[in-house]
């Protein structure tokens, strides 16, 4: 008896670490097996006192006909007659979770309920989603996680908040859960998604937990511990890690990261796989990662690599990630300048020092495009190919081709810019200003970050 | 076959990257047993090539009668005859590794072996001892430490390089040694040491890590790339730990260090508790050091600890660690002073600002000694208690109480100091800093941070 209220109290801190207050609305994720019907029963027996919103969430995945139909009917009678609660049930089309591609019938299983979810959480305006996850399962992710060779982050990879998941079960034990549905006599049926492809996990959780509990009797403790050193250990590299990540970030342009190669060689190892992991989920790309690429980046001086659909290149001391698919294609006119503009009308200009070229008139509208490979500017050292002239800044040729020009209706290019490289053939302040401020208010790109 | 090539190049890699050079001499680790036969093998099949000097050595630890004489007797064989080797023995005295008080025989075993090593390997000028620790036995230890609540560093903790101490089989698993054996018909007797007190490992052993293998095949090639990581996390926080250690410290004075409470309290988890470490490693204490000291140190206002020999105690903005029982003990005497010095003859030397005190003449010699509770200087604002004062500045009694006074032949005091602070009855900067210097080179203290 000491056990259970011990494991109350445990459970009503969790609840008020998460934030949640009188009055909040919960949905429970209820597969009706043992975890989620101690969860949806602990939830209920504290509402008396916290007059929560709660709902429940039932999933049938229809994998197994008849034996599917008795779990939501035993589902839809717990949930209703007993605990008199709203219930939302989603029917799985049969097969659903099998004609995924590339993905197992586990992950598939998780999308399709997370989706569930957060659909119900928007339709019914829910503040939580409650699911069951226990410590044990946090004990048995860990070891799925070694044997991926997953980094520190994984061993402890299951937060107990995460947007507006919360898991209020995460340090209470599968022994702690079976006490409970013992001495309050909770109905439950076998979960089902138990028996779904779930090998690796059974032999875990059969075999090796029980194996390493007859070790150490502390076992659950000494895994608290463990977990808390790991957990501190990653967030305080994660927060050196973002710190070195903007400081490494030299250049930002769409979808153009240039970043500073002698710094990023310089990161400690923790740091830099960290740092790349980052950028490559700037991009959303996950193939790919792997020690192997890291290596190439910092010990071979030349580097051309597409993974996924990200583009990574050195060029000097810049190492470049991009996408080339997401060129901007953007074209719109300029009409008129709103202020008098050296570019109007410019004859011979020779300064004693330097000049600008000729030409005796810009002819209205103006366009603004996307830099062409053969794209030619005239500039006091005279006509140059743009995507050249960028790349003797480091830039390279998929990259400049992400950049753009202001053409006249004479089709004499004025203006070019692709990040923070930008170069005119009048370099009036005022006139380059407002020409990248057009660039950017019409391409959405930042483009002001410095100038050549 | 071609599994034995990976193996032997492994191996060759391993020594190479050890810095092993031709003409190196070894010390062979031996017990007779599988791992550390297969060690002697390989390093004598290399010994061609390599033209090293090697040697073996080999504690009978006297635990089962008959078998430890036959099993001296077959190593004595097999080191001599097969591999005419020189071979040194220890025997141990029966009983020795019981008698050990608050250690497992494991370790008191282990610290038996690694004594007589090095009194072999000083006694014949060894370079490296080379001991057969494999890369199950990471794996073992890594679970070992995880059930003990271990921090990261303990979850990869036998090092391949360790002072004098190599460990070439560190990536061979068991099976490639298994598989040397073998191919290579190796002689070897069931290892004793295998046998005492195993009971923990054996669990790990023989059903955690071949159930764990029968999740993934690819098992060893995950715990390397987990080892890696962690072996990179805890390298870094290492390495950042070990900067803000030395950027807290505002304090140190022989067997006392005080360090900046703002600044502790502000460090990141992960820092403080590895900073926290470093202190409890520079006092060669390792009791008492877990989460709820380090919660204390940061959440208490008011600390007055003891952990084994180690005080700790916060006052003002200091948070002190020190040792009572290293109370500095040393007088000596200052003869003469070899300048002209004020303290010589002072008459009242009222400034309009401030004056000094009363006394006529100093009396040599003058005399080091530690301070006692009541001593008393005169200064400016008149009589007063050295203890109290060096409590106003955030002192503990007892760290006080570890400082110097100079006093002449007259029992007045004209000096004290206590690490940092200094005070004198004069301030006269040559003055003050023969006075630091003759009790720096009397006590071997550092007296000279600043002046108060």
């Amino acid at each position: 008896m000491r056990l259970m209220e011990e494991m109350v109290i445990k459970l009503r801190n969790k609840l008020a670490e998460f934030g949640v207050q009188k009055g909040s609305s919960i949905l429970i994720a209820y597969s009706g097996g043992k975890d989620s019907s101690v969860l949806l029963d602990f939830l209920s027996v504290l509402n008396n006192e916290l007059e929560m919103q709660l709902g429940v969430a039932y999933i049938n995945h229809n994998l197994r006909g008849n034996e599917s139909i008795e779990e939501e009917s035993f589902v839809r009678n717990n949930v209703i007659a007993n605990y008199n609660l709203p219930l939302y049930v989603k029917v799985a089309q049969s097969g659903s979770l099998e004609s995924q591609k590339g993905e197992s019938v586990e992950s598939a299983a998780r999308k399709l309920r997370y989706d569930f979810f957060k659909e119900i959480v928007e339709k019914y305006n829910y503040k939580y989603i409650a699911t069951a996850h226990n410590f044990n399962d946090r004990i048995e992710t860990f070891f799925i996680n070694i044997l991926r060779g997953g980094g520190s982050e994984t061993l402890n990879s299951i937060p107990a908040v995460n947007g507006k998941i919360i898991r209020p079960l995460l340090d209470i034990t599968r022994e702690e859960i079976e006490n409970y549905i013992h001495t309050n006599h909770i109905s439950f049926i076998e979960d089902s998604s138990n028996q779904t492809n779930l090998y690796k996990r059974n032999i875990i959780r059969h075999d090796i937990v029980p194996a390493l509990h007859t070790v150490s009797s502390n076992m659950v403790s000494s895994f608290e511990t463990v977990f808390k050193h790991i957990d501190e250990d990653t967030d305080y590299i994660k927060s050196c890690a973002e710190v070195a990540f903007k400081e490494i970030i030299r250049f930002k342009w769409g979808n153009v990261t240039g970043i500073d190669r002698i710094a990023f060689n310089t990161l400690h190892p923790a740091i830099r796989s960290r740092v790349i992991k980052k950028l490559f989920d700037v991009y959303g790309e996950i193939s790919g990662l792997n020690q192997g690429l890291i290596n190439a980046l910092v010990t071979q001086n030349r580097i051309k690599l597409v993974k996924g659909r990200l583009y990574i290149e050195s060029k000097g001391k810049f190492l470049w990630f991009y996408k080339v698919n997401n060129k901007i294609d953007i074209t719109c006119t300029i009409d008129t300048i709103p202020f008098k503009n050296e570019l109007y009308h410019i004859d011979v200009c020779d300064t004693g020092y330097d000049y600008y070229p000729v030409f005796n008139s810009l002819f209205f509208p103006l366009t603004i495009e996307t830099i062409n490979e053969n794209d030619e500017i005239m500039l006091a050292k005279g006509r140059t190919n743009i995507v050249k002239r960028l790349g003797e800044r480091g830039i390279p040729k998929n990259i400049a081709l992400q950049g753009c020009i202001i053409r006249d209706s004479n089709k004499t290019i004025v203006v070019y810019c692709c990040g923070p490289f930008f170069e005119a053939v009048n370099k009036s302040d005022k006139t380059s200003l407002y020409y990248l401020k057009t660039i950017s208010s019409n391409t959405g790109l930042q483009t002001s970050v410095q100038y050549t």
